[in-house]
């Protein structure tokens, strides 16, 4: 269970948030708007902008994985400007998410994930997994696509939660 | 894990949004705004305004315990128009989360899961869980957060995570 959401559903998020930002350009071009405009809206002055939104995102998913199985995760220096920077981080995380196997969050009830602002205080796997990681990457997510969509970006809700696994 | 997050999580998520909600209340009588505005406030003039998210995120919780437990659930009428009815109705969802016990979750993997509009397609109540309910929830508190920052009300994330299990 840990690995269908810290591996493929958060992989999937960030995917469709590629898709979503595709979308963001090309209305962008169509409206002859410069995409930083886009990646520098906020819905209020002292919420984070759209960049800072995907990069909090990619933090998310990324550090979910890792701290859950207790590993390192790779550093990231958010200075990405351009779209295209922002799409390269996207699949630096899905990259490294995808290096992940089911075994490694085996021991997530045992695991004390923690850091240095939570000064010495520290939560088992299992419940960061649940209380944090999971609620968190969806505000993003969804913090950014509410940012475009505020714009006039022409995006649904399907485009958020992206292809659903319906059988016949 | 079903029970972690369709229960105890999903609960959690509904309760902070209430708590969201009078935090929304405190600042129109302070601005004196009818709440109202607020309740009708939205993003984008084809988006559904702050009362129908928390309608949403209600049956998002409801539909998605019930669903993955193969149980009917309980209709709400979605007639709630003041904030007490909308506080109510959240309190009535999380009454009925806390029915369930973690063994009515046992068949997600095998129970069907479907509703008209998918036209006579299905999921399994796992799928459906991990890639339906979990980012949906998420998606429509969210929004109801956003939509409240976006006119001014003093929240920040904290509100939307709540409490964090921390060990010392």
């Amino acid at each position: 269970m840990y690995y269908d959401i810290l591996v493929n559903q958060n992989s999937k998020m960030l995917h469709n948030l590629s898709l979503i930002l595709a979308k963001a350009e090309t209305f962008a071009t169509a409206k002859k708007v410069d995409m930083d405009v886009l990646l520098n809206s906020r819905l209020a002055p002292d919420m984070f902008p759209l960049g800072r939104q995907i990069q909090i995102a990619c933090d998310t998913a990324k550090l979910g994985a890792a701290r859950v199985a207790g590993k390192e995760a790779p550093k990231h220096e958010d200075n990405e400007k351009t779209l295209p920077e922002f799409k390269a981080r996207i699949e630096s995380v899905i990259g490294y998410l995808n290096t992940f196997k089911a075994d490694d969050f085996k021991g997530a009830k045992e695991t004390k994930v923690t850091q240095p602002r939570w000064e010495g205080k520290w939560m088992t796997g299992h419940d960061y997994f649940i209380q944090h990681v999971t609620p968190n990457i969806g505000f993003h997510v969804t913090t950014a696509y509410a940012i475009l969509r505020h714009n006039g970006v022409e995006i649904g809700k399907k485009d958020y939660l992206g292809d659903m696994p319906y059988q016949k």
